[in-house]
């Protein structure tokens, strides 16, 4: 089984903290992910800034897209995003204007299933269309309900679909094996690793369980 | 009735257009909305123009918060935003954190009902948990596809709960009169006024037929 990828979610608001964690974490990370507060609060020019000082990395931006999808997403592609996020519960109009807008830029789209009633079919439908991507995504408000993305991505993988499934909600030492055995080929980590005393430490290790896997 | 509020959707993505529409159409504007899009692709930095220009205008950050409400929005009520919006489809924990942070710095929240399954419910619990406006809300994506937000208000004006009800989705000069009339205390105006021909102009009409409705 290939070694999954190991996305680190740059949640900070400030860019320059953002940016700093991504320079000691670079050798142990293949997608910096621009978390939705952090686009939010510092906009576009964070996307070129990130991919201009790493231009051998994956820059993934979490626009959460809900609507206008090809509007939304096509000046991120443009500005060097290799993956951007759209949200399972926008419906398929909006994910179909994320794909046209990767597409025209060789970029792929993760289709997050946050919050997605009927999971299944909307990976199977997004998948359908042409999305590259399926999130199986526990978010930060139901982490602390105590929530995990585990059963959902059981399920997800069990569909068998052409896509890769990338896995996000609290994962650290502890799961990031469980994940990849479970099927996931991208590997989500934040606090895990922003939050470690040693974050440079933290995302090593993370990066060698994962290999070994 | 009181005259119902205007709010003029900024969707622009470049910065200097938006708040240069902003300028020559204040007099007949009570709400700049900055659209998703563009808060995405600007940043917390137009939020904090947008105010200091604009200081006895009411600022609207359209986030549309999925997850992490009160992280995510605190900051941009402290950077001057009188109301920020949540997805509805959200769950009520953001919606909670959201409203939270609002509460901090003085500001309202308004839940935005687009794509929510069960909408009578999720404005009953929104009001019930402190939330300061309910949001009908047709996307650009469901508008392209001939959806209208007129069944929607009526549904929530009917509940009778005790909050404002905003509505958008297309809403131009021949059906501000009616969303007026069913209950809307706000009506979100975009592509009628900001793809006019002559926008102030266009401004003007929708100010004049809303408060003579």
């Amino acid at each position: 089984m290939a070694r999954p990828l190991i996305q680190l979610a740059l949640d900070h608001l400030d860019a320059g903290a953002a940016v700093k964690l991504a320079e000691v974490t670079a050798p142990y990370v293949d997608i910096f992910e621009i978390g939705t507060p952090c686009i939010k609060h510092n906009g576009i020019s964070l996307v070129k800034e990130l991919k201009k000082k790493f231009p051998n990395k994956l820059v993934l931006v979490d626009l959460k897209t809900m609507d206008a999808g090809e509007y939304e997403a096509t000046p991120f592609y443009a500005a060097g995003a290799d993956i951007c996020t759209v949200l399972g519960v926008s419906g398929l109009a909006t994910i179909q204007g994320v794909i046209n807008a990767a597409n025209k830029h060789n970029g792929e789209v993760q289709v997050d299933l946050i919050n997605v009633p009927d999971k299944a079919a909307c990976a199977r439908e997004s998948a359908k269309i042409g999305a590259h991507i399926i999130g199986v995504h526990t978010g930060l408000d139901a982490q602390a309900a105590g929530q995990t993305p585990f059963a959902d991505l059981s399920t997800i993988a069990g569909l068998g679909l052409n896509v890769r499934i990338s896995v996000a909600g609290g994962i650290k030492q502890a799961t990031v094996q469980q994940v990849a055995r479970a099927g996931a080929g991208i590997v989500v980590v934040g606090a895990a690793i922003y939050g470690a005393a040693d974050p440079v430490a933290a995302a090593r290790e993370i990066s060698e369980l994962a290999s070994a896997a």
